[in-house]
């Protein structure tokens, strides 16, 4: 039996969207929260002198990833070449943006519900020919804010949580208390769950229907504390869903919803290590998507700098 | 007539070559010169809170890309939908690494010259599966630094340099000059030839044989000032080459003997535009190339936050 | 000023419509023309024991080809291998379907006219997933059947048709009389007009804006003879096209109305030079699309055998 | 243990290599045993005026399907349209030539045994470029004959082979008993090893491990017999392979030293039908590669005509 009933969701679903108040015209969404005096303070997070990847190389063949992405040569430098001195190693690639194993980040355009993309705007805005409205070219001048990694495997003192294990609203703040840091206004903020490690140590499995995430209602503590940007190491969803008949309701509320660009399956192996050995949890943090017009979202590396 | 003959590049190349000093084992090149130190001191560039794309959306076809990338959707938002409650718009992308049009970085394995890649690495080392070293996945943690953008339609006093023209050591110097900003050590340096101006304002043109960029004796300022990485809104090499028997030779400089990764094809004119109002031309760079193992190069998006 | 009114067209379009007698569960169109005793008696046909292509080489970029299809290396044979004892050459084929140069075959789901598809199915048949109705498919089985090759240029006594140009129902009757040959019910048409030898002899050019193809009237030489499939070494449709408000006249009216496959950008030269010397126009032929579902056509290479 | 040691291997692969006679220039290999007469006969198998395919479609993922093919909608015919009067539904095709399941043929380039691929040609001819030598287009005209369907399960009474089980020369001469046919000089010889009924029964495997095949010693049958091409439902080959250190035997013997073209992972069921109700399991055979200069192979829809 779900947690939440249709209705329950309906109304969350409803709590959340009214809590957003850039009118009609924007495009932009929980990227709002990112202030030029927040984005210029989060600079100052810089200490090390590091930067680090939040993102896994593109993944092979799996059960998590039945149409793998692929870099095919065109050109080899140990072959004649056309030009002249020189010869030129190149080539090509083809991958989905989304899917459930590479590093990437969901446009506004990516999660229609009830008839409607994000702030009202219609489905038939997306064609063959890509999306007119809420590309993920809206945000080509990138993401730029604080960074938070909020670990909910070490407050909780496991390796990782198991497929359909819930982030809830009690497990962030218990990570806050327990990694003295505090999310605020304009934050990206990263949940980690596990799940990289998990696949790292027992190999991956069919994450589409056993998958740890956030508990729909954790999106409460996202909306209170104004945070910009969210990115697991998971999708951000819970399967199977908690919810009566909507599959993924992280997706709805923080897309649809929300207006909050989602990030999946970051990687924060090399994130945790850094910032476990400084004791410091927060950071300046970049993404870049590609120029992708009329993109759903892109293949990205997001970048932690301490 | 070649304004170097064969002999004269040699000496150039082996000179700038002799310059590296990080042993048989390295892989990162100049990227070397980006020390903790330097990266911390890049955060104090950032004072407006604003950030800024140093890329140009995916082109489609023209005589600059006659192997245009695509994105193809994969799924409709308005289409009925296998998953309960919610619908996605979904692509995926298509593209080549290289090429003369798309905003994007050059690994250290993309250039052969003499029967060896960069630090006498095989050119062997990249078959058919990818380069097994050098490949653009040794920058996963991205490039992170001052940037410095150096104007020179700007110094010169005309829209765009003309196809076939240099910048030469003198116009990097004035540039330096007239904008009052001094390349340093570890500096990611842009030098804007004006040519997505031109591509815009005239449309494109077949670059492969007509294109403005730098003169290999300029590489002698970057070698000199330590800079860590070179983007231009170019490919950086002019045409036809000014070098006899040898086509692209700030490639082979660059890459090949200073092991700097090059940036092709950016975009500055959102940059011009902020950095000519604000009076500042240097700025923290964020670099990000997606993570692909054994790739020659990737797809970027560069970020200027000033 | 175009040479069919709208009013013209609809009364043309209506006519060829109301001659399709297959009930509204058909999807096989103009191939019931081929029945049993029509394909074995094309196997008469066969006497010289010769195959010849009616295919062109997968094209590079062009005027006519903006978007080129490729094949990229997977493996190459003189690599080491992680077989035992012996390695694999291999590639990867990605194309457009459709396109102004690679010869290719248009299921009957790929041309909509007044809100239907072919027999009244509706577009919305076709998503994207696929076509789920009228998808190339449906022709799994192969066209077989008797090749009549019409060569224009040839009656008229010229290299070919100049782009613009059109062929009539009196050219085809005079081709029939000059080449002894009578098309009759059932029969695959191919309709030559030098498009490839111009290509060949002049170079590509931009054919979306100029090409020779047959006029709209002649559409009532095919619906009277019964064929089953039209050919041709263009797209059978002229540009500009001679019909008010209508783009690909001959498109709606061959695909649309009468449920007739049309093949593009074939390759008539061997084959013409085959015919030519055997002093016979008619051959057994063989098309065999590749079993794409939900497809709307397929490249092909179509075989004569004479 | 192995049926067959590495010297037990070699002498055979001598042997079989020894019979070709077709000269140190010849590119064609066992193509040459197709004449204009036994083509022209050939067209005599035709009596029932009916078509078969032989081809499986396009496959998604799977356990033998780790890297599907895709297609993607580039237009649909329900959108707004840039063309007068018209929209048209347009797709593009991504697809390794190659593979565990989808129907294709082999080029013979596709093989490198022991230095060298058919004829003494270099495996240098293969570059990233694609092969200068032995492509698919060498096969451009078709490959049209005779086929015959020797049906394995049919003469042993069981639905399938099992994985690993081999067809050896008793089998295949047994066949020819059972079913009143004699596979002779220039024939396309079909081998049904029932791979298709396993997998859509009992869904897919693993077959690059574990797969139904010929047994290496059943070449010397196609050797006497002159058949010119060998097609399978399986890909011809044994997994785990009976020869002592090398994995794809019949590989080897067929397209490196017969110089003979393979069909892999075709389809029968339709035919095996047709025939069995027919009582006849020849008929002419049509075979056409898309014309991919350069290419290793190619998707096929080999198509029977009864």
């Amino acid at each position: 039996m779900p947690d939440l009933s249709s209705a329950d969701f309906d109304a969350l679903y409803q709590r959340l969207r009214g809590q957003t108040s850039w009118g009609p015209a924007d495009r932009r969404g929980a990227l709002n929260h990112i202030t030029p005096g927040r984005l210029a303070a989060a600079a100052g997070e810089v200490r090390l002198g590091r930067s680090v990847t939040l993102a896994a190389p593109l993944a092979g063949s799996g059960p998590d990833n039945p149409e793998p992405g692929a870099r095919h040569m065109k050109r080899l430098p140990g072959e004649p070449s056309e030009v002249a001195g020189v010869s030129f190693a190149a080539d090509q690639l083809t991958m989905n943006i989304h899917g459930d194993v590479d590093s990437h980040i969901d446009a506004l355009c990516h999660v229609s519900y009830n008839g409607t993309l994000y702030n009202g705007i219609t489905p038939g805005a997306v064609t063959s020919q890509g999306a007119s409205e809420l590309s993920i070219d809206d945000a080509h001048d990138g993401i730029v804010g604080r960074g938070v990694l909020l670990d909910i495997p070490r407050v909780r003192g496991v390796p990782w949580l198991e497929p359909g294990d819930h982030v809830t609203l009690v497990d962030l703040a218990a990570a806050e208390a327990a990694q003295h840091v505090r999310v605020g206004p304009g934050d990206l903020l990263f949940v980690r769950v596990g799940h990289r490690r998990r696949r790292g140590e027992l190999g991956p499995w069919d994450v589409a229907s056993s998958r740890a995430g956030l508990h729909p209602l954790a999106m409460e503590f996202l909306a209170e504390r104004q945070v910009a940007v969210l990115g697991s190491d998971g999708n951000s969803d819970t399967a199977p869903s908690v919810v009566e008949d909507v599959a993924f309701p992280v997706h709805v509320l923080a897309i649809n919803a929300m207006g909050m660009y989602l990030l999946d399956y970051l990687q924060f192996d090399d994130l945790f290590a850094q910032c476990d050995a400084a004791g410091r949890w927060s950071f300046l943090c970049v993404i870049a998507p590609l120029r992708l017009p009329g993109g759903t979202g892109s293949p990205v590396n997001p970048i932690a700098i301490l």
